[in-house]
């Protein structure tokens, strides 16, 4: 099940492994994608690497176009922006960007990583998550969470869609909306509305388990929601 | 895939709808199962209606036995201890028990709820969870966490093993396993090492989203984790 609809997405971080393949799955979706990272340069090199890599995909439709652009450049020219960064410095990056108006989706996960494994880093005491964050620093942007548990190597490198679901979670359903039918690109189903913003508290941080699983049985595992019947 | 080797459990929580539904998966494994409750009573009613229960079950081996018996009297008849309690009350109760040298294995879920749903509680500044709190509680035992996210509907009414997987974290190899060998009872197959006890974290409030997934879409949803093969 894919969406007819077609978006046009800004990927902040769109040179990291997580940005380039989730820009690489939307573009192969048929939506129009604008790699951004702070060098535009840098972003234009990627965009031709995602291009070249979109040559050899025989999808049910056109791919969509693939271009870099600087992080701002790049959500000025798109209604949808992903934020794909690094949790280490994500609120300075978050408040210079002109989100205002724009459909923000953050697959960001603030891990710690130490000699135990990976884990979730605690923010505002526990009540709190990137999401959240980006939300309260872009108060006229409306921001959903998605994305978090997919695996970038999967996303570049596995030739069919990945076998795991996108989880949503945000508080405006149209929002939620566009980003259920991204994931369309990634998985060949709508993603799963998983409730409030606040809930990405519980998204982001079981990428930890996944790394912890990861590292354990030497996979790349993701995540599915049993009991929804086919197609939820 | 089923284990080999049969425990005695300890079911704290047993007359509430997951013991009840966890004691009666163990109990058509093979295990035997001890229901433990304040009061005696009404542990044994709730024990006979498991029997009564597994009357109608065709396993494939002969089921274990289902008694009842007060909280503290079932910890001292079983070497591996369920906590399938609520969160209020927990760390009294735990406090309570006589856990040392016990194999406990944690299902609780801190969760509250409020007009926009189910959401994890922040436990000690989102550094904690139910199971590093019985493991800090009762030191001389060994705690795990499993179960969190199985549907307490499904294990009691679903006829076949529930496709969904057990998710077993925790900081001691061996009690790990005996979770993993129990999860074989409900899903058919062992379950999976998922990391350190302080994942529990994670896997504890994961069950909110569960649940506003169940409230959306009207069904039991359950969790699978992709990419591990068959068997993992």
């Amino acid at each position: 099940m894919t969406s007819e609809e077609k978006y046009r997405v800004a990927v902040i971080g769109g040179t990291g492994p997580q940005g380039k393949g989730l820009g690489y799955r939307f573009a192969r979706g048929g939506h129009d994608v604008v790699l951004g990272s702070r060098a535009a340069e840098k972003a234009e090199g990627i965009a031709a690497e995602v291009r070249d890599h979109l040559g050899g995909t025989t999808g049910a439709g056109p791919v969509g176009s693939v271009s870099g652009a600087s992080n701002a450049d790049a959500v000025a020219q798109c209604d949808v922006v992903l934020l794909a960064v690094p949790y280490d410095g994500h609120d300075e990056l978050v408040a210079s960007l002109p989100l205002a108006g724009k459909t923000v989706i953050s697959c960001v996960n603030p891990l710690a990583f130490d000699k135990r494994g990976a884990h979730g880093r605690v923010i505002n005491g526990g009540e709190g998550s990137a999401a959240e964050s980006a939300q309260e620093l872009a108060p006229e942007a409306t921001v959903v969470g998605a994305f978090h548990n997919v695996s970038a190597v999967g996303l570049w490198e596995e030739p069919g869609f990945l076998d795991e679901d996108v989880i949503v979670v945000g508080d405006v359903v149209g929002a939620k909306q566009v980003a259920m039918a991204l994931a369309a690109s990634v998985t060949g189903r709508v993603g799963i509305d998983g409730g409030k913003l606040r809930l990405a508290r519980q998204l982001e941080p079981f990428t930890a388990v996944l790394i912890s699983i990861n590292r354990k049985y030497k996979v790349h595992s993701g995540l599915r929601i049993t009991g929804l019947g086919e197609p939820h």
